[in-house]
């Protein structure tokens, strides 16, 4: 049976071009970066063009970028960073709709001392930059605010919390992982002083990520070792991963205004064709600055679990929330700090397009979607 | 021009083998383990197949692996860990040649308030089992101790330093990265308690690691977020890293002894050709056990640096010391642990064999290797 990918914001199919730029340092080339001779010269050029690449997307300054596995570590590091220097005390202003290895981190810094402030978003999955900026306090030392969520695709008011913090020099993480390769992003008109990504979310592959600092961010390096990337993050470079990487953000670069649009016109299409086909239907977020992939969506009266596992069986693979949180029946974290009531949280699905789905399979999906809609109301009346 | 290369102990060339189980995770199959749906289910199967594979070549329980990014991320994860149970105070006793992912590392925690023991090696850099064992005290919470050194290659006494640690209750971290696909390493022979080894290291992919845990050993994990790899280490899994892993570990686990014994044929040709050559030369080493694939060669008279840069430009890949330290002009920390004079520490090559690696190459080798010498010593007679 074909099956259909509805499911992007978890990981995406690798673009066969950046594939073909790692093929060579999966075969013909090797070499430890950290060598002098020939072999290491040329793993070490291969990373140093990524980095320009990835740099070049972001509006950014070379040296600044750090290369990283994943945008856990490069979310991680930053926090345990600013966590350091604050000796374990101080405060943490967090969104409340962090991706879990921000909201994680932030728990275990609160269990070692620190004071967390979580701040949570409207109704529809947006932060106010006004509350963000009123939970500061004198002894902040980080303000956490990711660019795009991952459950619901809200766009998220960095830009207007880091002008605020910048006055009053309190440091900015922003976790850009779900971003990036969607919308445009650029460091100086975030203004903020630290910035992840990951290549995985945008058609490179699983294993490289990037974390920017702001030149003269403190930074005190997760990874202890090697002298890697300029002591900031030791161990051997993934040297494919990273020439992945900077491939696809090269491709992105390029692409993206094209892909943006296709993007929202598959999703717009595919909201518009649900609603006429199940009136019923409730869309998280619809109402905000969003994505242009991601629909999250309510089946009132349906178990979204159970549709998930239905429509997986009918070939076609979406979420019932973040991909870390699968495999629990509780609700979306990020639907339950918006103020979604449990039930409906449960009965919603995540679909997040990418850039090999089209019309045709919206419109199947459409009609399976619904047929299965109806099937699970008649089984389960009750619910 | 050709190029020979002879600096396996830095990173190797995939094996083919590997590559080929990985492609179709660069291609036709995508998918986050993590996401309940077909594709995530494949990439879950494929990530415990792996999983699978390591655990056999170690001989360990399967649930006992865990999949790292580097070696670096493993051997900081396990420090870590401990030093976090012991409040950052306590005792610690690392051998003085370990890793820099474990030496640095071990830095940090003294900074932090870790009493830190460096027990030294001897002239030959193999530890004596007493001694670190006689440095234990009543508030030590790790004991480190790698396998195999990557500059000398010589083998450390890690069962009988396990076996006296286990009596008094104290874990034993064995880094045993440079050994895993050169000898045999079965984790209930050396008894430890946590276990690392890395992918590239014997033909494997870069950006895949494993740490084994002995079911019971305290861990918490460096990495959080999702709830990967049982909450042990968050982040995305790398899917095809990992899957090249487990191919690189059934290899490993077919071949090991013809390998073994390949390598050690012409690490042994080598040395007798090469002081058959240039009588002065000084085996680091040769006298204790080691590596079967590496050779550590001091040329009196002669800069290693500049030996090495010769020998690079005439086609070969050798090393001065381990990879991550290169590019400075310090001895090696490995031979001035072991007491070698700094300017015989200077001249000192690092020659490490790999599978690919032929009679012919070495004796090739051999005669551009002594032209080389004798030119430098002509150049700079006063050295």
């Amino acid at each position: 049976m074909a099956q259909t990918y509805f499911d992007h914001n978890a990981t995406t199919p690798l673009d066969p071009r950046v594939g073909e730029a790692m093929l060579p340092w999966l075969g013909r080339h090797h070499g430890n970066p950290s060598s002098v001779h020939a072999f290491g010269r040329q793993a070490r050029e291969a990373v140093e063009a990524a980095r320009e690449r990835v740099a070049r997307l972001l509006e950014a300054r070379t040296p600044e970028v750090v290369f990283t596995a994943s945008g856990t570590e490069a979310n991680n590091a930053v926090l345990l960073s600013c966590a350091r220097r604050a000796s374990f005390g101080g405060h943490l202003v967090v969104s409340a709709i962090e991706h879990p290895s921000v909201s994680r981190m932030a728990a275990k810094l609160e269990e070692a001392g620190v004071a967390v402030t979580r701040v949570a978003p409207g109704r529809e999955g947006r932060l106010d930059a006004a509350e963000l900026v009123a939970a500061v306090r004198e002894d902040t030392f980080l303000v956490c605010l990711m660019l795009a969520n991952n459950e619901v695709g809200t766009l998220q008011p960095v830009e207007e919390v880091a002008v605020a913090c910048r006055e009053r020099g309190i440091p900015v993480l922003c976790d850009a992982v779900q971003a990036v390769g969607k919308i445009p992003v650029k460091v100086e008109d975030l203004g903020v002083d630290y910035l992840t990504l990951g290549a995985h979310k945008f058609n490179g592959p699983l294993g490289a990520a990037a974390l920017w600092l702001r030149k003269g961010a403190h930074f005190s390096p997760l990874l202890v070792g090697g002298s890697q990337e300029r002591h900031r993050r030791a161990g051997t470079a993934n040297v494919p991963a990273i020439v992945g990487l900077g491939r696809a953000a090269e491709i992105s670069l390029a692409e993206l205004e094209a892909r943006r649009a296709a993007m929202e016109a598959l999703r717009d299409g595919f909201e518009a064709r649900l609603e006429e086909t199940l009136p019923e239907v409730l869309f998280h977020s619809r109402s905000v600055p969003r994505l242009p992939n991601t629909s999250n969506v309510a089946f009132p009266g349906v178990q979204g679990e159970a549709l998930m596992i239905r429509l997986d069986l009918k070939g076609y693979a979406v979420s019932t929330g973040s991909a870390c949180s699968s495999g629990t029946v509780e609700p979306s974290e990020t639907l339950a700090a918006m103020g979604v009531p449990r039930e409906e949280a449960l009965s919603s699905l995540r679909i997040s397009l990418g850039t090999t789905n089209t019309a045709a399979d919206v419109e199947a999906f459409i009609g399976v979607l619904a047929a299965e809609v109806v099937e699970l109301r008649r089984l389960a009346p009750a619910l």
